[in-house]
């Protein structure tokens, strides 16, 4: 442990995650002994402000991370499978938010309320799982421990910050065209690399990023793919269907479970839930109270409500789980990840 | 059959699903000899155009309903139950397309691609379901029907239209509102007659109607049950998640169906489905073509995408399901009750 605090590395620092991680390591007041800002060359020599003072982000290149002790990964798959190897080389641990090393067998994937302890089994990289898997495994983790679970079917109804800053600008311009009867050409969502585009405002697009063979989108083969790894349940039976919906920051599921016991109550998870590290209960019909994508922005924490009986069958239970996709979903559970490592005398 | 036409009445014709009935009637030449428009005493006098001639609406009283042979009722729970005796007693027949009668044992609750022959055995009035359940049973029946049903769990993304013209405005000045930055208060979402009501622009709402006592909403209590009825399947183990998101016109679901068979494909239920009553497959993950809310506006078919096969049950199937919800899932499906009145010479 130093005591002074580590050298800190954020690749992206410049993109909508990049920009929340360095927020969240300055709320957190990470033990920083020197910081140094890394992008594509797109956006090297743009200036960004931390605890008060200003820095020039510079271009990543294999001697960027040269005595960087923790590195954050922010800027897409290629970036982080050009330059993870060279971080790690230098002796760096990287904590990696994209997708490119999630289901590598020797890199940990983890959410800290779930699988803390995998973070003693990395090689140098740690993954980030993808935004909407973490706040479903926050809030069912709890669930799993204290009565088993064997079945997921999700609904997703995604926010489009989880497609970056051009997702989000598409979704102001073309409802401000809508509304004012404007015509406008759709060229970022759902995919921004995909053949077609289309509406996202006032609109629901049942695709987030591309598909598979299987008819399954790859966002919703991370969802399926990435639980099974963060529980350990390669035998979990998970679907998902992932939507965008015309919502800018805020994550939210329709999520039935099935557990192994027959005999558990709502009040039952009421209890587990209401004390459950990184969770925050809201779920009281009689007064209207839910989680709302609109409520979340700028918290942390994983909210959960709606939780009901199947009237079916005696183990099914229906939860609605909210969470900001910027925070929980991608920065806040990499600076986690980095507090868990010094926390566990990993760095 | 009366070759002249039928006396037909329209009650609420000046709400939003009313103007659609009418529009339906004329673009189907539904053969009407008398038209009688009706409304509450506070839309009385309101002028509506119907091919071409200009008619004013009546407040609605016992003796409106003389020699009215068809009643198309639009105008909320509370005046169908005042007003549909009546106008049975006076001969005609009622098509309601409000919950007063939905779950009442001798109404009809019917979709006329599922179960028109229960039409034979009504008593003046017929119930038109809810709309987020008729575009669900129009897509499955013909899956039931070739394989048998036995579980459906339904996450909806509904639209503010089903909440009428005053949630419509909300959508938009509240849109208006946050993208120019200012202040905005929440009057009628979710539910116009409850305590709080919640921002719904660049939000989602998981709540429609109001709460009942086992945690799930009115919203959701229609689908389960009224889905029941309309199949006739009081085993149908069936469990609904419903979600306001900020779209104008179209409700889109995703839908987890288990079958009876286990070797049925994604191929078989395409067969199925591109030759099924009321039914527009649009379902091609290689172009990307698939329902969506914006996309579906103005049409009567009930369009089906994004099928998948469970990964775990080789009887499991996704679908992701989108309508119309002001005309397949109210004024599309009253009409078309009507046109089979004629058809089976019940009227």
């Amino acid at each position: 442990m130093n005591t002074n605090g580590y050298h800190v590395a954020v690749l992206g620092a410049t993109g909508a995650v990049g920009q929340q991680m360095l927020q969240t390591l300055e709320e957190r007041d990470f033990p920083i002994s020197k910081l140094t800002l890394l992008s594509s060359a797109r956006s090297a020599g743009k200036k960004v402000m931390f605890k008060g003072e200003e820095y020039e982000v510079q271009a990543a290149s294999p001697d960027s991370f040269k005595g960087v002790q923790i590195a954050l990964f922010s800027a897409g798959g290629s970036v982080s499978k050009e330059f993870a190897p060279e971080a790690v080389k230098h002796g760096a641990i990287v904590v990696d938010n994209t997708s490119a090393f999630r289901m590598d067998e020797n890199v940990p994937l983890v959410v800290p309320e779930v699988n803390e302890e995998d973070l003693n089994e990395h090689n140098g990289i740690i993954a980030n799982p993808n935004c909407s898997t973490i706040q479903m495994v926050v809030a069912l983790e709890p669930l799993r421990q204290a009565h088993g679970l064997n079945k997921v079917i999700v609904s997703t109804y995604q926010a489009v910050s989880g497609s970056g800053a051009a997702a989000i600008e598409e979704l102001k311009t073309q409802s401000e065209a809508i509304l004012k009867g404007e015509e406008f050409t759709p060229e970022i969502l759902p995919v921004k690399g995909d053949k077609k585009h289309f509406q996202i405002a006032f609109n629901a697009i049942p695709q987030i990023d591309k598909f598979e063979e299987n008819g399954f989108t790859f966002e919703e083969m991370k969802m399926m793919n990435e639980t099974k790894k963060i529980m350990h349940m390669s035998n979990l039976e998970i679907a998902a269907t992932c939507v965008r919906i015309p919502v800018e920051t805020g994550h939210s599921e329709s999520v039935y479970i099935e557990l192994d016991s027959d005999s558990v109550s709502v009040l039952d998870i009421h209890e587990l839930l209401k004390d459950a590290p990184g969770v925050t209960l809201q779920d009281d019909p009689l007064t209207q109270t839910y989680p709302m994508p609109a409520d979340c922005v700028g918290k942390n924490d994983v909210f959960v409500g709606r939780i009901r009986k199947d009237p079916d069958r005696a183990n099914g239970f229906h939860l609605w789980i909210v969470s900001d996709n910027l925070l929980k979903g991608a920065a806040w559970n990499s600076v986690q990840i980095a507090e868990s490592l010094v926390k566990l005398k990993l760095v």
